[in-house]
């Protein structure tokens, strides 16, 4: 069994913020990351497929086909989006690292044929990440 | 003459929109920068200043203090905002990272003394940077 | 089950001496880094948590929670000292990259709450770097 | 049972390319890949054992012995060499980062005594790695 | 004036290899860079143009569109190659950090309108770089 | 005219501490970093030099050369050292990051043959670094 990860990239914007409580509730709980004129991120996303390398061709997953399937099915709705209002697998999900990472497996992995998807992990900022491994 | 560069970080929210302009030409000019929802950026702020280091303490500028005056000056008006519509000193600019950096450099340099402001370099991601030297 | 990292850093100074060993013993094992005088590293550590994320934050712990516990049990006990004269929980203890993670473990783990202490990971340089998952 | 991670580095030149097939087939599947007169990496290398720190020295492994065994047994071997050309320890196997890593535990494994080989991880790019636990 | 810097990048193969010495020399002087099965590297390439941000845009230039021109002029050629075989503006011309800036700068020069390029700096490996003003 | 650059690595221990002033005095000034059992840091050096490509090797000078002059200049009597009390270039001087970037263009200068030395770039963390251009 070999596993391989693949980076990706995308900026976007967000905020903390829980629509069921009060903006003052919000602020007390998320601090300056419920503003309600949003912020943002670079987030890199690593995900990790495992497998046995084809015999033919030495791989469990062409790394391109594997990039092209991140970017086609969670990068392309990410970039450039502000993720509480514009991300319908995001919808009525806090955008917090942990939610994104776990809603961006649960897009990806019917996706993944010919090897299991192992791992999503996300950075929201070089200091913070979160990860899923699919239970 | 010796320089010292301190770096600072903020993640901010933005979009590239012109006012003047129809949200198609916005759209046209910016691409998936113009979004009307924003996006962000975990920005990197390089701070370089020059002066000969002081005989008894070997420093140019007390790194905490310079630190300090940064993030008291722009960093603290710049972190968890939408740059577009909270910034004082960003009004009715574009918040390109050309501009951004232009406009901290103005914020700064009035701060900055014992020394001479050099240089302030900002990222907006790993792959884009804009640099200003007072001039 | 997610999993949050948080990453913290801290400016130390050490050497690997064995008090029990004559200066030469230890110069023979431990080669340059037993200098007397010591030396010294940016430590970078990671700290992940895993649990579920609370269904009204989406989070598993706040991370700025997670930051402050990590610098105020272990950070600030270690930032700016000698791991080898200054630090109570380390007293008595060889101050590899090993022992210094477990270390940190030992006293961070009773302050995690909420969620549990999944691993440390602390780099002495970029290219070495310990684990400990608690057992 | 605690964790120690080193980091080595070669830079060596590969193509994808599997030799019972045709150029046009091997591009079909490969790409630019496959580019007959070679492309190259600066691979970044990160072997991870596993033990009990020794009481003596409160090392798994002496850092500088684990660095020494690897760089004799398996960088010195790839540094500005050709993977598909040059290595015996790749002789007759397509040069994926999934079969050198594979393959360059193979070589480790013998090597690596006090302690057990845990992990060999290798970057290609900073956007693609492969992992290997020796099974 | 400000400054606008993208960052782009190739990987490729080159070897160092004078045609005009012979195998022995070139061993002597350029050691394992000399390799006659060639080795590689992931190169990343910074440029730097200066100008006046356009008042309607905020931007020295559209960082989309110099990247277009970046990789359609030099990294397009450069990418997954041979420099010492394949590239036509590397003809007859050592492939040494230096000499590839240089010549990445001949050739995008005339394509950077708008605004004037500043300096091509080139990464062969994280610990070596070359840089060119254009003088 | 172009310009390369090579990056060293060095491990040391230090304080910010002037013998002319009482402890307080430095407590006061300097705060964490005049700890009298010291602290440390991954210090990171670029030096860049300049000059014409020999013709024959397209090179300003081999880097290799360059490096082995900087370790055995500089480096070698820095690395794991305690820069207050042991580097013979350094002594009777506060061991700040400008004023150790300045000491080792000093040492370096006499030994730069076939080109000129152009910048001494020392990282003290990833956020404070100091330059010396030689005036």
């Amino acid at each position: 069994m070999l596993y391989l990860t693949r980076k990706e990239h995308f900026n976007a914007a967000h905020r903390l913020f829980n629509p069921r409580w009060s903006e003052e509730k919000n602020d007390a709980i998320f601090g300056k990351c419920a503003n309600k004129y949003f912020h943002g991120h670079n987030y890199d996303l690593f995900v990790t497929v495992k497998g046995k390398p084809d015999p033919d061709t030495g791989l469990i997953v062409n790394a391109k086909d594997l990039s092209a399937i991140i970017r086609k099915v969670v990068v392309d709705k990410l970039d450039h989006k502000n993720l509480n209002l514009e991300v319908d697998f995001l919808k009525d999900l806090m955008p917090s690292t942990e939610n994104v990472a776990r809603a961006i497996w649960l897009e990806l992995e019917p996706h993944i044929t010919g090897c299991q998807l192992h791992c999503v992990r996300l950075f929201e900022t070089e200091s913070i990440f979160a990860e899923y491994y699919g239970e």
